[in-house]
């Protein structure tokens, strides 16, 4: 349990090599901050091996070409490159909106470099993935495809962007619900996992064949989220090295927070509602919201909803357009995801 | 003087159009902020008539475009509104990064919604831009001239943000001098004129005619520039709406301030050094710094530097391929653009 499947192993170098080949002689230190944010280097210019992240989203988009009908994953290095990158564009600029001052264990673009400079990181992140797309023309791709991939990959962009509209959005709310949150990760966080798969798979199929990975995109996105709010909340120390509770003190409107408005009482409603508007919260109000929760069930309901997305997300595994034998992968990486402690 | 030429009134109801149909079927409210920003709605939703300013980089498009062995503007549009809109997300952004608290006589996005929002209705502007160009395709536009806009789009507004993120890095040092403010104006402001233009024409000639086009916007824009750094310090305030010497009150490292700083002694540029290092620059302060510009000449060198680049600009007419009957309308762009007084 937590160990990353071997095809990240696979693909991973690759990917770092395709990034850095869009790095080259861009000197302006604009480009320095990009590759701090790419864990490449500190903040001093150094080189540093930290950790990028997974790269889940390159990942899904090498696979997604390489298992339909003789695929080269090697074709599709551009967009995988792009994906990342306009995955990082919306960390980098997701941190200065919420004002979060570290990501994987380092201080964030904004806290080092200020917020202006860091907008203009983020933005040139996204228009450096769109400089990679046109990559593609090095492995015969035909402009065809290059304009059908651009089409994906921004329509699915501007659904994040939705997304991270809405996300915001709530924090002043409390007059949200379940289907308010579902339809808010659907945009911010599958949108992109959507479009990581689909522009893999375009290469090799017409793009009217695309919906299975767009669904599978989409449930694997919602289970993921909803993973990902469970350990903000619940996530043993260790692993997360963050406090439980930690979502509560960030004062993020998860699903458990939001199941917990929907299912409370008006008076409960009240208390969470005055707790999440005062600057900070303390540990007093973060031990009673986690008692909230624990009334609710809010545990056993996010537990429920995540396993849910994660088995349509298993059986429409069964509806991609490739061999079986090409299933595992996806079903592994599916798992991992469900399964992972941090 | 000061009369816009009438090709703007010619191109302005087809752009907006243009621009408009972009946003249909876009109920979220974040498509509101963009539509406030493009001056068509206020604050609360409703019908307003704005200002959406010049559309000169649009307006330059489709003239690039219709100047072409017998070019139909109408083929362009898409773009042309692909580019209004990057400039826009420019500025959005520009305003955050700035703090400016307000544009064409409005309080400004961020701060009606507020920074976290205002950043994404700026990244929003940008991609709906990448799916304007997509309508090339109702226009029987190749893939392959698609794929040429999207390079030339995306090369263009990455100079720009690097434009933009020298001009921050400006803000704290010292030790600048004209060369660097061309470098950064170049990018800044000139790279997006010349796309514009590139873009227009390629719709019509093969990419690697474009070069004069390049030129031309490259030395309008910085004119465009400078005519603008000396508006921000010596404006008429009944024209601009602004008092004299605002630049200097909002601390603005602009071509004047830096000539002064290069062509001063130690002494003079140490006090203006600390000035722009205070939160809020006084009057007195303002009008210290207005006799150090004085002492050097400072209108006079940027007067003169304007001049140059319109000469430049006017010159680089000639070079554009195309019919020298068609020159006239970029003449009078050109002149408006270095005599106006607002």
């Amino acid at each position: 349990m937590g160990k990353l499947p071997e095809v990240f192993g696979k693909y991973n170098s690759y990917i770092e090599e395709e990034l850095k080949s869009l790095f080259k002689h861009r000197d302006l230190y604009l480009y320095g901050m990009m590759q701090y944010q790419l864990g490449w280097i500190d903040s001093q210019g150094n080189a540093a091996n930290n950790n990028s992240g997974k790269m889940l989203r390159a990942v899904l988009c090498l696979l997604a070409c390489e298992s339909l009908n003789g695929g080269d994953f090697k074709k599709a290095l551009p967009i995988a490159a792009a994906i990342e990158l306009i995955h990082n564009y919306s960390l980098v600029h997701d941190d200065i909106q919420d004002d979060d001052e570290f990501r994987r264990h380092r201080p964030t673009v904004w806290k080092i470099w200020g917020k202006p400079q860091a907008i203009n990181a983020g933005s040139a992140l996204k228009v450096l993935s769109t400089l990679s797309v046109l990559n593609l023309k090095a492995h015969k791709i035909s402009t065809e495809k290059q304009v059908e991939i651009f089409k994906i990959l921004n329509d699915s962009c501007l659904a994040m962007i939705e997304g991270q509209f809405l996300d915001i959005d709530f924090e002043d709310r409390t007059d949200i619900d379940v289907d308010d949150y579902m339809e808010m990760i659907k945009k911010k966080t599958s949108a992109l996992i959507s479009g990581a798969l689909k522009i893999g798979a375009v290469i090799n199929i017409d793009n009217n064949r695309l919906a299975p990975f767009e669904k599978f995109g989409m449930f694997l996105g919602i289970a993921f989220q909803i993973k990902d709010d469970i350990l903000g909340i619940w996530g043993n120390d260790a692993k997360t090295g963050k406090p439980k509770g930690n979502d509560i003190r960030k004062r993020k409107k998860s699903l458990p927070i939001i199941f917990c408005l929907q299912e409370s009482g008006e008076r409960i409603r009240e208390r969470l509602a005055n707790a999440y508007r005062k600057k900070r919260i303390s540990q007093r109000n973060v031990n009673n919201i986690l008692a909230y929760l624990d009334r609710v069930k809010a545990r056993e309901f996010c537990d429920e909803m995540a396993r849910k997305y994660y088995r349509l997300a298993l059986n429409q595994i069964k509806e991609l357009p490739i061999s079986p034998d090409k299933r595992g992968n996806f079903e592994e990486i599916a798992r991992f995801l469900i399964n992972r402690d941090f």
